[in-house]
């Protein structure tokens, strides 16, 4: 008998494990292959265009016929001029010339993407949709609740996960600030809203009704019981998935996880615009000296993507963002399957066992 | 039937909760009133001299029979130039003055006071010492286990806790992110170093032999049990008893805590010249700009400490240094036997009922 909490109720899943949704780095496989496990898998479908998407959610509807859920990127609306851009494309000229490109010029998203993958959701059936950065407006909530679709919000502060219970969002993921990849801020973002996993999921969970998720530095059954223990409904792993083979992340970014230690991540602007955890490598540490230029987010990310796509092409860890929470010690190359059956008996071997306590 | 760890059996201790040591802020009545309630009480004797000492362990013995620990802040030798005190002391001019005082030139230990606690440790049969900021010489670390006390050291890295280990420390606390007060770094003293607690216990725990205790945003029940889910032996709490009525932290450090959010913390080398989290005030806003000319630790501790105990006299907060940890929410204006009580019936709750997880 496992434990079940709200969320593995309200989302009908077995185990209250959910693979965070790594934008740029799941596949229909991975997803697969922790929904058929028993976890929640999740879509990273935060860069995905339309036709992606569909691709994405069509594939992975063929590989299982238990709930996952697809994770979208809320836009947001900052202002960058071009005398902003020309300094940054100059700053990065030696990288495009390391590698012969030419840069992808910053671009403003008109087609409404983030309506259109909403819409996707919705008209492909899928039941969960949890979201990044920020919380919809009210209309595309409106419209996602009649279709039936459980909506998880995100946020790194009680602020807002009392902003995401206020929404409507039915659970609300509190990210602590040990979680790699990008920081889910949205009303706080400065590096005062970095709270450790251990002190946000009891404050939040007392601060708001809906149920919360532990995320930040949970890698093993260990830390997945303990979440249960602060008040969280359920553990969203994103580290620990990074690494199987169901993962697309390129070789060269899990090998380095694989071979880090806990003092190698840093929070850095420096790839996209937004605060996110990655490995420390020369990019940051060149980028260090530019931080006043550093573009407003997406345009960042749009004006290194080039850079970082060549990166990953070549076997370049140098210059590719290498996402990563501090857990990066329990990391594992192994499958996703094996992965979370190991979490699954660790938590029954903790919680179980009156010894365990040693 | 309550949890039995190496830690509680070691200390023998009831249960595995341990009152962090607060320099300054601990007195007799919290350490015997945690001690008599089952945990561990710490006396905070980084800043003491050894009459101080010797006082404060006299009394803490009329109040209790159980054991309890002291900490003692290993020295370290940084270098100051008269040019940098100076230039500190002009920076530091404006708020002389708006107390009228004369401010106290930073001094070096001629006396090796360190040595005269450890033997007053020794002469008054304390049976546990811990310390922050280091590890002891291979000579002191041997007089003590000879004398039969039990010594805990304290890391913020797993290297650190290897450390720790290697040099024949029975414990190690692994002291996280969300940690109010100094942090203990000694190895790593950079951001970097700054690991949350739900990351920084599983990594500690799988790389060293020896206990390793849980602290940083643990504040309650919830947090007690969840750090010996990842491995602790036993959770150390400070901000929680900083609060209790037995503290003698200043009323409006405890008021400010008592009213604070988590996002209200920062780390800050203002103070004392090395990190330490503390609410934001008006200080550490003003010495944002002087960051550059912040004096190593313990010179501008020194060139500080008359302004702050000025500060604490007058109620002003906005020039005291308000250590707290990220937990601040849960916080609670309480007697630190019935915090104590109300942790342990809350793990009970946790740890023996197989719904507690909703």
């Amino acid at each position: 008998m496992w434990i079940q909490t709200e969320v593995t109720r309200q989302l009908n899943i077995k185990y209250p494990i959910i693979q965070a949704p790594m934008a740029g780095s799941t596949t229909p496989e991975l997803v697969a292959a922790v929904s058929n496990g028993g976890g929640l898998g999740s879509i990273g479908a935060g860069y995905y265009n339309p036709e992606k998407l569909r691709t994405d959610i069509a594939k992975t509807q063929t590989l299982t016929d238990k709930p996952f859920a697809v994770n979208l990127f809320v836009p947001e609306y900052n202002e960058v001029t071009s005398t902003q851009i020309h300094r940054m494309k100059e700053i990065l000229t030696p990288y495009y010339e390391e590698f012969n490109i030419e840069p992808d010029m910053p671009t403003i998203d008109k087609d409404d993407t983030f309506g259109q993958l909403v819409q996707i959701v919705i008209d492909t059936n899928v039941k969960i949709c949890s979201f990044t950065f920020g919380i919809p407006n009210p209309v595309t909530v409106e419209k996602l609740k009649e279709a039936g679709v459980t909506l998880i919000g995100c946020a790194t502060t009680v602020e807002e996960a009392v902003l995401n219970e206020q929404a409507g969002m039915d659970m609300v993921v509190a990210q602590g600030f040990e979680a790699g990849g990008h920081r889910g801020s949205f009303a706080q973002k400065t590096l005062q809203s970095t709270i450790g996993t251990m002190a946000l999921v009891p404050q939040a969970a007392d601060a708001v009704a809906i149920p919360v998720i532990a995320a930040g530095g949970i890698m093993d059954g260990r830390g997945v019981y303990a979440s249960l223990t602060l008040g969280a409904g359920a553990a969203q792993l994103g580290t620990a998935f990074l690494t199987t083979k169901e993962s697309m992340a390129p070789e060269i970014h899990k090998e380095k996880i694989l071979n880090s230690t806990e003092t190698d991540t840093v929070l850095t602007k420096s790839f996209s615009g937004k605060y996110a955890r990655g490995i420390r490598n020369r990019f940051i540490d060149d980028m260090e000296h530019h931080q006043e230029d550093i573009l407003a987010y997406p345009f960042q990310n749009q004006i290194t993507k080039k850079i970082r796509s060549k990166a990953a092409a070549e076997g370049r860890n140098d210059l590719l963002h290498l996402w990563s929470g501090q857990g990066v010690k329990m990391s594992r190359d192994t499958e996703a399957k094996e992965l979370l059956k190991d979490i699954v008996d660790q938590v029954n071997k903790i919680s179980g066992n009156e010894n365990y306590h040693k």
